[in-house]
């Protein structure tokens, strides 16, 4: 039996989840449906509703209740004392950064956003390096204000924001030799001289055919469309507004319904999540997902582990074919799989394939970790971006724009935020392994449209848990071992190697 | 100069005003696009939000700061004292009601409305009669609370929560006359004979199609869709969130896109209205709509007197062939305008026409205000209903789902709402005659798709005050008079007699 203390608080954080779920919707509809006239009535109705958020989660009475439960004889171990321990470093890390220091981020983030857009589309770095510099400034200030373990280094208390207890460290550990092996694959696939047809990526596919393929795929692969929504947005992504209601978007280009097809995947990875996380728990840290890399171990596994599987596609082609019987006429399992996986070298991240997506990830982690420990300055930055991205993927950035100024996310301050995509493929795989140990032949079941099986134990290992576990301890607790870069080059080798004729 | 009292009271009031506008989107999507599964989460959400605003409306600190905004000098007839006057209204009217009333007219409401629906969907009254009996008590103990002018009646106290400053006697004494001419013009229309062919009513034209005509419309007549939306919705409705965010519903029905017309020319009315409330206004008095009946008046204007006008379709067909081929090609000017004009006395108030609807009202009017004096009890409602259905309207109520079941209002406690629809058909048809006297040939600028210089008028005598006026006074510096029944008379008997033929 939770305390009186135990009981008020989640009462009260409850109620502050509620207010919450109300700025997801906003932050949702904003990106959906707001009408362009909408835009300064919405960033006072964010505003408002975000500093409520704050104040709440940052209360001395939150506080004070947490330091009650303490006396509440809570068993560790037990699901109340996860939530209090979570409970307890939310409100410890909110309460960190000065109210001064968060104004000016906040600016900051405003100008820096508004200047990364000009400058992308001039494709001129010159134009984005102060507020860069600046923003370098202020989120080396944060690192300090939130401070890190002995032993650590500042970028440390940055990915504690997106990835709780990953350390720099251990993911450059993780990181490294997938660094070398990925860059050895991808060089031995150009070298191979395959390249498979990529017809299904580039045929009109009328919306209408887009939309019903993109839907039956979501629902197959156990998306709940009761308890969700579809829509359609400039950038794809997913809010879990909380139980019962799970907003996703995607978006269709005329001439490639692949597309439509991975982001929709991809989305309906984190939805599932979102879906089946404890709905009594809703409002408490066990009812909420764990990580950043937890998350994107869902939507990369149904997008590229499900959905770049032959077997996926053995059982999906028939219904493609009865879905778009113009784009299918012509196509088999074995055309579209292959198309599916064409790994190729390419300026820009979120267009990259499975394999050297990885390489963009591990460039931009390099890089922000140096800026942060204060050995790279923004002036610098196009230079370290544009060598290394010759070395990791062979080839010579052309313009900033399509190198160093292709994500909003350093202008927004999202620093310590892109490792946690590739930990996402890391998981993934990791996690798949287990779930083939334990379930079998999960590929004979995706022939036969069978994915309660693997989303069933991705629920009871993961979903169900919320932040019960954190990623490092869920990681072992599923796979009994410490995160590896085996698992991903194992699964990128046995699949590509095939395709592309390599030993 | 505003004084520091006024200027922080403007800036909380903001704030609660950007907060209940949140309120109001969140609204607009459960009745949009919330998938079923959000309904939990979404009551909560809503109660979270409404107690905020209600909070902060009725705050200490909002009563002190009205207090001290009497001693800041603000100069009498001033916008600025229109404003303390409304907010004060508002305030002490808020204060009134104790919060254990207000809880149980919540939980009421909840559970009167779900056996609504039950006891209308089994067309049996008794089963929703104990739950109108509780809400009519707390409606009679609402009034108490809120009090009345001396000289009114408790009725009066419901009625200034949608219409400010209106009274049941003043009201009846509009309705009186009314109800005679308005039986009599019915009756002669149906001894008429005529029976104007309702093709445009009755045949299916495809949804796409439908969509543009629609939205043509609403733009000919100065929706300004950057600034809002148009969606689909069960029942249609307009919300204005705020400056630059409008969003309207409307419905389609296969066979009728004169009904989605008609949906989208009303609620392009009350669009309109919200879109050109002074945006700099916004979150004071002046900055929000007058009354209900205010507000409806615009809407049934652009529906009715701009929409069902002969001069509108003389402009509209030729663009209604061009967008729906099919459905107009053996219509013309004449027969979609005496379509657009069919009176016939049915059951629905919501499906009524132009001339009967009215008759609908002062029936619910009656009703209520006798519920609310303690002369009609909710067992005696059906018979009170159906007598004066016979008597108006001349036909027999069938049963008590096409009868006093219909309408979702009294289980809802929205006694003192129905009599603002007839006022606003009032306050229109007397506006109108107003804009004609001062603009000159209305009718001339409608045929040739002139809709501006009706709108500019509006806005300017009563867009743009928002509640610097109560809507008597409104109505009197428009057009000279108080509200009377004398131009909605002449518009229906000037419109309609030389369609049925008659003298």
């Amino acid at each position: 039996m939770p305390g009186q203390a135990y009981t008020k608080l989640a009462e009260l954080q409850r109620r502050t989840a509620v207010l919450a779920s109300v700025d997801e919707l906003v932050h949702w509809d904003q990106e959906t449906y707001m009408p362009p006239g909408g835009a300064k009535l919405r960033s006072e109705q964010c505003a408002l509703l975000s500093g409520l958020v704050h104040e709440r989660a940052t209360s001395k009475e939150v506080g004070e209740l947490i330091e009650q439960c303490a006396g509440e004889g809570i068993p560790s171990g037990s699901i109340e004392a996860a939530n209090v321990r979570e409970w307890k470093r939310d409100y410890d890390r909110a309460r960190k950064l000065p109210r001064e220091h968060v104004e000016e981020l906040s600016r900051t983030r405003s100008i820096a956003q508004h200047e990364w857009q000009k400058a992308r589309a001039a494709s001129d770095f010159s134009k984005f390096e102060p507020h860069l510099d600046k923003m370098i400034d202020l989120m080396r200030k944060s690192a300090k204000y939130y401070g890190w373990p002995a032993g650590g280094e500042p970028y440390d208390a940055l990915l504690e924001g997106y990835e709780p207890g990953a350390t720099a460290a251990q993911i450059e550990k993780t990181f490294a030799p997938l660094r070398t092996r990925l860059s050895r694959l991808i060089q031995e696939i150009s070298a191979s001289g395959v390249r498979p047809d990529d017809a299904v990526h580039t045929r009109d596919v009328p919306r209408r055919q887009q939309e019903a393929f993109v839907r039956f795929a979501a629902s197959a692969i156990g998306f709940r469309f009761e308890d969700g929504r579809l829509d359609v947005s400039a950038h794809p992504f997913c809010s879990g507004l909380g139980p019962g209601d799970c907003r996703m978007t995607t978006r269709f280009r005329d001439n490639n319904v692949m597309d439509a097809l991975s982001s929709t995947m991809h989305e309906s990875g984190h939805g599932i999540y979102e879906q089946n996380l404890p709905a009594e728990a809703f409002g408490t840290p066990c009812g909420s997902a764990v990580s950043l890399g937890i998350h994107e171990s869902q939507s990369r596994g149904w997008e590229n582990l499900v959905g770049r599987s032959r077997a996926f596609w053995e059982w999906c082609v028939p219904h493609a074919k009865e879905l778009m019987p113009e784009l299918m006429a012509d196509q088999s399992v074995d055309s579209v799989y292959a198309a599916q996986n064409i790994v190729e070298p390419s300026y820009i991240r979120v267009e990259a394939d499975e394999a050297t997506y990885n390489l963009h990830i591990m460039l931009r982690f390099e890089l922000e970790r140096a800026m942060i420990r204060g050995d790279l300055s923004a002036r610098d930055v196009p230079r370290e971006w544009n060598k290394r991205f010759k070395d990791y993927l062979g080839i010579e950035v052309d313009k900033d724009a399509n190198g160093c100024l292709q994500d909003v996310h350093w202008a927004f301050g999202l620093m310590g935020y892109f490792p946690t995509y590739t930990l996402g493929n890391l998981y993934a795989c990791q996690f798949f392994e287990a779930a083939r140990e334990q379930l079998g032949d999960l590929d004979a079941m995706f022939r036969k449209g069978e994915f309660a099986p693997l989303r069933q134990w991705l629920t009871e290992n993961i979903h169900r848990h919320g932040r019960r576990y954190a990623a490092g301890e869920l990681c072992k607790r599923i796979t009994g071992k410490e995160l590896s870069a085996e698992p991903l080059m194992r699964h990128l080798e046995g699949k590509l190697k095939p395709i592309y004729g390599l030993a």
